[in-house]
């Protein structure tokens, strides 16, 4: 199934997308999910980010690709940061350039959307905490990470978490799907995502072993190689087979 | 006016604290916000932390005498962290040492809480955004943090941020006031907020630059000298001249 999240006149609703549209869900896909006879056009939905989550959790350096990239060693442990809920925006809306950067990066990512509180899950145990896998796009000013030594600056401006468009709940992390970042239609990432150095179940036990993860968190898993810049009037678009393909636009302030 | 958070029958209250008890209010700080004919006598109150945030955001060597003790230079720009919220717990809550830390430290902090959603707030309009201050513990494993570049894992874990006892209105953070930490009452940190190297005003217009900062999230304005390791069954106290004394065990997992 794949859920999204859609402002309506009667407010924000969840919806599940079917052949001839979306059905609009009462309650959320967390606690008292039922769905309504509304069936929404495609073209009149509004789409919203899929998810708001009380925490964004990152991960670093985390396809090998990567790595060999940015010439750091594989980290010997996941690299954990955050970004914080006010960077999430939806499908569509634009990625603002903010000031004081002249370098800001793509990053497309597999989103992991929490559907359970998890702590200390064992990584066996961790597919079944998700709700499902969006794609992500964890925008970066590169100068300001290497300017600061944290990365919660240069990870941390509005609108520099696209998330969307859909939450597919049928869908294993532990395949070869490929995942893609497009700037203008051009393939500027392109790369499977078993590529990656610690899978979906080892992160999410890696981080539940450190803080709890409430149903609605989002884990962002890491970036293949390939991100680079994007600039003003750019279309961004991150393609996550099985999933779906989030679209932003690129504004200046 | 000292504002406290409170478990009640009814549930979580918000409160003023008066000479005779704790007078409960309905709403909370942020909207709606109505004195109740009710007063809790102080022994019967069960404080929880004064704010739950939507984010809570951290300054790293914001002191003279901790960037010494550390041995980094001054920064030139804020640096910035991200603590969750799931870190944050109330007064009297014990700190829970994690498996994977050898040393955790407390460091004692000024915390801000935000009373309006705030940004590219300048620097002489911020106070005007804040809801009041109260006393924070940033808390740290120290071995962690050296081990990876970020410090999400370090100081991210359940439990690592005290913060309390009240919100203090009345209190002007461009004030000589004092902050403290005391180990089981011997103290282990103390110097005057004055000593900070971006002052409040400047922290909120640099945070706010960069991300929306919502009512209720936290700036945890970074700690002086002596931050100092703690185990099991100690008592930490954080005391802030002008707000108040936060007083935490530290348990064993």
């Amino acid at each position: 199934m794949k859920i999204v999240r859609m402002q309506t006149r009667e407010g924000i609703r969840y919806g599940g997308v079917e052949p001839e549209g979306v059905r609009v869900y009462q309650g959320t896909p967390f606690v008292a999910w039922e769905p309504t006879e509304v069936l929404a056009d495609f073209e009149q939905v509004r789409l919203l980010s899929p998810v708001f989550p009380t925490k964004v959790v990152g991960v670093g350096v985390n396809y090998a690709c990567h790595a060999e990239q940015t010439g750091r060693p594989p980290p010997r442990t996941p690299i954990m940061f955050m970004k914080p809920s006010t960077a999430v925006i939806g499908p569509g809306k634009p990625i603002v350039l903010p000031a004081g950067s002249e370098e800001v990066h793509h990053e497309a990512e597999l989103a992991v959307v929490m559907g359970k509180v998890a702590r200390n899950v064992a990584a066996e145990d961790a597919l079944g905490t998700v709700l499902g896998y969006t794609a992500g796009n964890d925008v970066t000013a590169r100068d300001l990470e290497r300017q600061d030594e944290q990365w919660v600056r240069a990870k941390g401006f509005d609108t520099f978490c696209p998330l969307g468009p859909a939450i597919e709940t049928e869908y294993d992390p532990r395949n070869d799907f490929s995942i893609e970042c497009l700037v203008n239609g051009e393939v500027r990432q392109a790369a499977s995502i078993d590529d990656m150095i610690f899978g979906v179940p080892e992160l999410i036990a890696f981080v539940s072993s450190v803080m709890t993860l409430l149903p609605g968190d989002v884990i962002l898993t890491g970036t293949p190689s390939g991100a680079g810049p994007i600039r003003d009037g750019d279309q961004v678009e991150v393609t996550l087979e099985g999933v779906g393909a989030l679209s932003n636009p690129v504004a200046a302030r």
